[in-house]
């Protein structure tokens, strides 16, 4: 095939990754934008996200984060896992609010990486997750071009 | 009102809680224990927390623990909240699996706590959770007898 | 007294805690640049920090990271001391090494703050500290006043 | 050689580190125990560990945790190193106090592990680490025989 871009690539990885992330599907996540590294996904607060004072529990904070870390972390086209993660919460979000969790990469060497996503509403933010990922091997363009 | 042993009060937080815990809920977890500083819970995985591959989307396995810390962190019906969380991830788990959260009580001084919830399938261990909480005052119990 | 500028409080905070600070000098620390939220850090590997290979001991890493930390989020000149920190750790650095922290706020809400340190040696990142941060109320530069 | 039991290798492969941990050495640490996957190790707070205040130096007590883990995770006399790390303190410690850090294993899966220190001064928790390990291969004590 002609050599894809790093764009190219990173958009690749994240449609093929798409296809069968039933996880975020369902949770409502979009895809905003995809890059060498980096990711920003958007999810609403659901009334079946929150708790009874209409406040989002912070699980699905963490995964709307960790679905942005997936996408930043794979956007080489080397399938890469999370390792270990950490979320501060810092203020709550409420039903409806508009999630945006903005990863990008931090470190890179050898097949250990290091994300930050920073988790917002409007302007202002709501928590800070760091991820470690480790590469496992393996593409996604290459396995669904077999595939065709 | 009578006094509560520690157990039932934490019972009665964990009552108090649930009744609007509708992320949790929706998720299908279930609590099968809580004492004073600690809680057990489980959820199986479903095809909407899955991946292509069948495997849980690491979201949901922190959810689930940071469930069962909030029930940890909240048996002394002292409203606690999440400050910080961390998850090493061990070994995959896949569609169909109950995944089963044992939070315990590691430090609580002041308002300050550690809870670590250990996250496994069957004799498999899945994931690591170590949560920090901070009490910022208010009760479940008390709140629930004005409403009544 | 006259208001200081940002930079001229974030100077005079470390200059207030630097008089004390014993631990960062026994280890020939030395202060780079500090501003509002920021610090930069240097220390050489001393061949008492290291191990038998001639790798430096991750605990003086994290220590030259603590203090740009530390440094950083006194700036504003409101006590503030550390409460949870994480380090991952990227690539050794060997004895004779100067290693370069440099501290960024990445958050500050309330009294809660975040803190981001990486740690160098030339242009090899060695590792990525984050930091998170409490608030206690007073001030060094008052104190000081008061002593003078 | 004849086999050893997991307690001997624990205190071979102690020994063998011990020798050129210059670092742990100049900071008057002692190896109270060791055994498989696990590590007692003590430290006083000098006047060099400690600021202004007479209080330890955030470093110096993770440094103690960091040295209690590697003891800890190379037990097995599997070189294993810190991959990642994370502190959360409780209370300060105060120069002349006697720092107790107690490292137990809490996963080991593959090549990775968690280890978790408890840091304490008599009854008194002072900070709850957690770290990470990943095992790169070798062996402390056959390096040793080999050289010998």
């Amino acid at each position: 095939m002609s050599a894809l871009s790093p764009e190219e690539t990173a958009w690749a990885a994240a449609d093929a990754m798409w296809a069968t992330d039933y996880a975020s599907k369902a949770l409502g996540m979009e895809i905003i934008d995809v890059g060498p590294g980096s990711a920003i996904l958007s999810m609403v607060v659901r009334d079946d996200m929150a708790n009874g004072h209409g406040m989002a529990h912070g699980g699905f904070i963490f995964t709307l984060a960790d679905s942005a870390f997936a996408y930043a972390c794979n956007a080489y086209d080397l399938i890469t896992v999370a390792a270990h993660c950490s979320i501060t919460f810092i203020a709550p979000a409420k039903r409806g609010d508009k999630l945006v969790a903005r990863a990008r990469e931090i470190s890179r060497v050898g097949r250990s990486g290091i994300y930050d996503v920073q988790i917002s509403v409007g302007d202002a933010v709501i928590a800070e997750f760091r991820g470690g990922s480790r590469q496992i091997g393996g593409s996604f363009i290459e396995g669904k071009q077999i595939n065709a």
